[in-house]
């Protein structure tokens, strides 16, 4: 386990959809010996097929590997995150969607808040995701548990420079939108089926002034009672859902 | 500390909100010595004018009170949290916006979700929230925190039986809507505009059976890629601010 190329993934759906996304070696899963039910048994036959060995463990050695995290009796030795480049991810939004939707975090902290941001995001239909390499939880096992293993589809881009990030994106066409508790603008009248690059803050200060200043345009979500902002998984998955809702064929007529 | 009608409220928010929200007895603040800044003026003012005492206590004191949370210097010794009927909450629903909107929760099982849950509540302007007694997360300190203090705020009924509280609401001119993975009708082609009952299930199970059985509508949040449900106060949260959105005056043209 000391071999930092390899990590322990835990829990059935980190495991599973690593490896239904098939992006990072999979050297073993491990297996609880109690646990032979219907989900495990569709792990089991992925597994067969790509010759992953599989073993059978007891409770400790996973909760070991696991270093205390709920992992339901799975465990998977794999290689490291795959990262991509800004350019590529960039490049990959125009193409799969025609109108490009890039989420950027500076910079979320807890890693459960950055799972169940990544979760949102590949739900609401996020091309790519760019997050800075310092002063920011980074993809780990427990992100991809928070996120139910959404982490292991998506493109993923660290970078050194979150601003120099955003003149990328404007370079290519991209529109860059903040979200900013104290913007004037509601989120709800924006048109976010521009090509985007949607941007969003830490737990605890929001966007910083440097950021603010390369934003296109600066969006708050509307509350209809004053008070402290909101969680910030609650807050991004807000604004990614109202993109996908605003480039949705069918909309809402309210 | 042993005394069960004390709580302790650890956090700048929550202590604050509680001394905005002027619902519990509020017996006592503890401060860290070391911490004096503008925000705890504040505080420190609101304490004064209504004769709590304030005392200064070193870092492990409070460390202690908070049972390890994270209390960033203040606590407040507190009663315990005020609860409301269920009869009140609906009561105190329709008399506050016209059409009441009332959110049920079924059953969230981390605090760190109902925390999350019911700040996004307050923010979109729920009137009142009913979750069940048991097998649920109870309002605690900890979920005050993970509320930013929304807790402190908000008519809060806890049931023994959610069913019984749904055909209470129906009784009462409510539309029961039931958030469910599964649905046909999608989240934003729903009228949310109506009096309202929305009810959303607990992390793993969604909502039971016979919960389902009892709404008048389910609808669903449409996914841009088929992927295993959102987090449970990402899905909350856009159930009900989708409602808060469809209520406010100035809509999205898009």
């Amino acid at each position: 386990m000391a071999d930092p190329k390899i990590e322990i993934l835990y829990g059935f759906h980190p495991v599973r959809e690593a490896l239904r996304a098939n992006r990072r070696a999979i050297h073993a899963l491990l297996i609880r010996k109690e646990r032979q039910d219907d989900r495990l048994k569709s792990l089991r036959e992925m597994a067969a097929e790509r010759r992953i060995p599989v073993q059978v463990v007891d409770e400790r050695r996973l909760t070991e590997m696991a270093e205390r995290g709920v992992h339901q009796g799975i465990c998977a030795q794999v290689g490291p995150m795959p990262y991509n480049d800004l350019a590529d991810v960039v490049e990959t939004a125009n193409c799969l969607t025609g109108s490009s939707f890039v989420l950027l975090l500076d910079s979320l902290q807890d890693p459960r808040n950055l799972g169940a941001v990544l979760r949102s995001a590949y739900c609401a239909g996020v091309d790519g995701v760019v997050i800075p390499r310092d002063r920011s939880a980074s993809p780990s096992p427990l992100v991809s548990k928070a996120s139910a293993g959404a982490m292991e589809h998506l493109p993923i881009a660290r970078v050194p420079n979150i601003v120099n990030a955003l003149r990328h994106l404007k370079k290519k066409g991209l529109w860059v939108v903040g979200l900013e508790g104290g913007a004037e603008r509601s989120l709800f009248d924006c048109d976010l089926t521009l090509p985007l690059g949607l941007i969003v803050g830490g737990e605890e200060k929001g966007l910083r002034p440097l950021v603010k200043q390369h934003c296109d345009f600066l969006v708050a979500i509307p509350h209809a009672r004053v008070f402290n902002s909101l969680n910030a998984s609650v807050a991004a998955g807000l604004a990614m859902f109202e993109t996908y809702r605003q480039r949705s064929p069918r909309r809402s007529t309210a």
